[in-house]
C-alpha cells in the first residue's frame, strides 16, 4: 500500500496530510507515527458516508472510547447549533483538551466539525479524514473553520489547523460523478495558477484522474494540496498573493449567487464555469496568447465538464449575474477585482476593468 | 506622563501593553503608533465603569464609527448567550475584519469580548482595556478567551491575542478596595514565585501600591505582568513550568468551592488564604526556611488583606474543602499535585502529599 505524505507547516504548528488508497485501515499507524493518543474521541460523520467505512474507522480505533455524530451536511446545517449539539456531547462525556475529534465527510463536515474543535476548552485534537475530492484537494488546507450565520456564509469561524490529515481515495469511489468534478475543477485551477507540468499531466489524464485511476488521483491530489500549501505559505511573505486562489471564483461566485445556490449548478461546476470566462476574458484582453487558450478551451471541452455558459444563464440573468460581481453596486466605472492568466501558472491580480467592460464581455458570452 | 511598554511575543503575533495613569488619553496614538486603523470599533463596556471613562475614550476614537454594548459582567453573564448578542451586533453593523472590538471592563469582559473577537469571520482586531487590578496584572496575558457552560467555568473559548493592551490606572481609582486586594493577591503570588526582589519592593511598599501611588504601582502591575510573560514563555520550553501560576490556587479553589462562590469571599481573598496555607505548608513540610516563611506570613498580615481562614470557615467545613482539592474522591491516599516554595522565587511542584497529609494540616489550622 502506496502512502504519499505532505507536511503543512504553519504560524503555529505542522501536520501532515497522507494520501493514498484504503489508508483508514491504516489509520491507527498513522496515528502512532505522530503521537497522537487519545482516550476518547468524538467522529462527526457526515450521513451520506457508506457504513463500511464508519465500521472500519471504528474497528481500527478499538482502544478508544468512541462516541458518534451523524450529522446531514448541508449550507443550512452549517450554523452554530450544531456547533452547539456537538460542544454538548463532548461536555456531556467529560472530554479533555488531550481527547480528540474526528470528522469524517465532506468540507461542511470539517467546518463544522474542526470549529468546535476549536473552541471547545480552547482547543482540543482535530483529526479531518475529507471524503469528498473537493475537502481533500482544497479545504484539508488553510485552517479555515466556520459556520454561516443568517446574514451570509462563513461569517462565524477560527483558523484552527487539525493535527493530521487523511485523504483515502477509497472514499472518492462512492461519489456520484458530479461531486468528483466539483472537486476536479479546484485541482484544475491549481495547475492553471501554478504549475504548467502539472496542468500538462490533467490534460493528458484527465479520464484517469476522474475515473479514480491509481496512481493519477493520488497524484492529482497531493499536486493540488501542494499547490494551495506553496501559495498560502507564499503569502505569508508576499502579501495578498494568496489571492490567485480566487481564481475563476469572482465569475462563479456571481453564477452561483444568481442561481441562487440551487442545486443546477453546484460550486465546482460554476468554477468551472468561472475558469471559462476568466481563461476568455485574459485571452480578448491579449493576457495570454492563443495557443496556451485554446489549449485549455479544449481541456474545458471534456465531456463530463459543464462549459457552455449558455446551457446555464441567458440574456436575461445578466444583470443579477454583474450584480454579484461588485460591491458597490452604484458605481459602474468603478474598477473590479480579477484574476487573470498571462500564462498557464502565471496569474495576475488585475483591477484595470470595470463593470462596464465586464457587462460588454458577458453579453457577447450569453448572445453569441 | 509616563507610559511603560511590555512586549508580550507569543507563537502568532506580538503585542505592547501599556501601563501609566490617564493613558486612555494617549489611545488614538498608541494605535497609531501600532498601525492599528480601523474604520469601525465596537465598545464592549462593563457596565459599572464609570460613564467619565467611556466619554473620554469616545472622544480619543472620534474618528471612528463607533458602537456600544453595555454588559454586566458576571459568571452568569460569562456565557454564549452573551457572545451571540456581540456577534449580532457586528454583524448587523456589517464588520469586516479590518474593525475592531475593544473590551474596557475586567477579566469577565475581556474573555467574553476577546472570544467573539475571535470568530467573528475568523477573528476582529482586539484592543483590550482591563479596568480593574486584577485582569492588569493577569488575564492580559496567555491570550485565554471564553464563556463558562451550564458545566463548568470556561468550557468554551479559545487561545486568541489582543492587538494592543492599554492599564491605565486611573481606572484603579473608582475600584472598592476589596477588588483592588483581588488584584494584589496575583501580584504578591507572582513575587513569592519569581522575584525575591520584587518581594521586598512589595513588602516595603504595600501600603503605596494599595493606595495607588505613583510610581509604586505601575511599577507593580508592569513586574507581575512581566513575570507572568516570562512563565508563559518559559512554558514553551520547560513543559509544565507554568504550573508555578498555580501557587495557592489549589487550595484557593477549594476555599471558594467550598463557600459557593459567595460575596463574602472573593477570588483574590482566597487567593491570599491559599498563599498562606501553601506557605505554612511548605514550612511544616521543610521546603521553606524559617525566616523567608515568618517574612511572608507577617506580610500576609498587612491589615487589610484576609489571612486567618478561621475568620471564614470552621472545622465542620473540613470534608467538603478536601472534597475540592481532589478530582478522584474514592482515593485518599493518592498523591495530590501541589505547588510549594522552597525559597521566595522558587516554588517546586510537588506531588508527594495525600488528602491525608492535607486533612492533617488543615484540621489543625481550623482548630487551633
Amino acid at each position: 500500500m502506496k502512502i504519499t505524505k505532505l507536511i503543512i507547516s504553519t504560524d503555529s504548528s505542522n501536520y501532515p496530510i497522507y494520501i493514498g488508497s484504503n489508508i483508514i485501515s491504516k489509520l491507527s499507524l498513522l496515528l502512532n507515527e505522530n503521537s497522537l493518543k487519545f482516550r476518547k474521541c468524538l467522529l462527526v460523520v457526515d450521513k451520506n458516508v457508506p457504513k463500511k467505512f464508519i465500521i472500519k474507522i471504528k474497528k481500527v480505533l478499538r482502544k478508544s472510547e468512541k462516541t458518534i455524530f451523524f450529522f446531514n451536511p448541508s449550507e443550512v446545517n452549517k450554523n452554530i447549533k450544531t456547533v452547539n449539539k456537538i460542544l454538548k456531547i463532548l461536555l456531556d462525556k467529560n472530554f479533555s483538551r488531550q481527547d480528540s475529534l474526528i470528522t469524517i465527510g465532506g468540507g461542511i463536515t470539517g467546518d463544522v466539525g474542526g470549529f468546535a474543535s476549536s473552541i471547545f476548552k480552547r482547543g482540543i485534537k482535530f483529526i479531518n479524514i475529507p471524503t469528498t475530492l473537493l475537502s481533500q484537494v482544497d479545504s484539508s488546507i488553510g485552517g479555515k473553520t466556520g459556520v454561516n450565520s443568517v446574514y451570509g456564509k462563513n461569517l462565524i469561524g477560527s483558523f484552527y489547523q487539525p493535527r493530521l490529515v487523511i485523504s483515502d481515495t477509497k472514499f472518492l469511489e462512492t461519489l456520484p460523478s458530479r461531486e468528483l468534478i466539483c472537486g476536479y475543477a479546484e485541482i484544475l485551477k491549481h495547475s492553471l495558477i501554478y504549475d504548467k507540468t502539472f496542468f500538462n499531466f490533467l490534460d493528458k489524464n484527465i479520464f484517469k484522474v476522474l475515473s479514480l485511476k491509481s496512481p493519477f488521483i493520488e497524484k492529482a491530489i497531493y499536486k493540488s494540496c501542494k499547490i494551495k500549501k506553496d501559495v498560502v505559505q507564499k503569502d505569508e511573505r508576499e502579501n495578498n498573493f494568496r489571492k490567485v486562489l480566487n481564481f475563476g471564483h469572482t465569475f462563479a461566485h456571481a453564477f452561483e449567487a444568481c442561481m441562487e445556490y440551487s442545486k443546477k449548478l453546484n460550486h465546482g461546476e460554476a468554477v468551472l464555469l468561472g475558469i471559462n470566462a476568466a481563461i476568455k476574458f485574459s485571452y480578448k484582453n491579449k493576457f495570454i496568447n492563443q495557443r496556451e487558450y485554446l489549449l485549455i478551451l479544449n481541456h474545458l471541452k471534456y465531456p463530463k465538464l459543464p462549459s457552455d455558459l449558455k446551457n446555464f444563464f441567458t440574456f436575461k440573468d445578466l444583470k443579477k449575474i454583474l450584480s454579484f460581481m461588485v460591491t458597490d453596486k452604484k458605481n459602474s466605472s468603478k474598477k473590479i477585482n480579477l484574476i487573470l492568466l498571462k500564462k498557464i501558472g502565471h496569474p495576475v491580480i488585475d483591477n484595470e476593468y470595470s463593470l462596464n467592460d465586464l457587462r460588454r464581455f458577458l453579453t457577447k458570452e450569453l448572445i453569441n
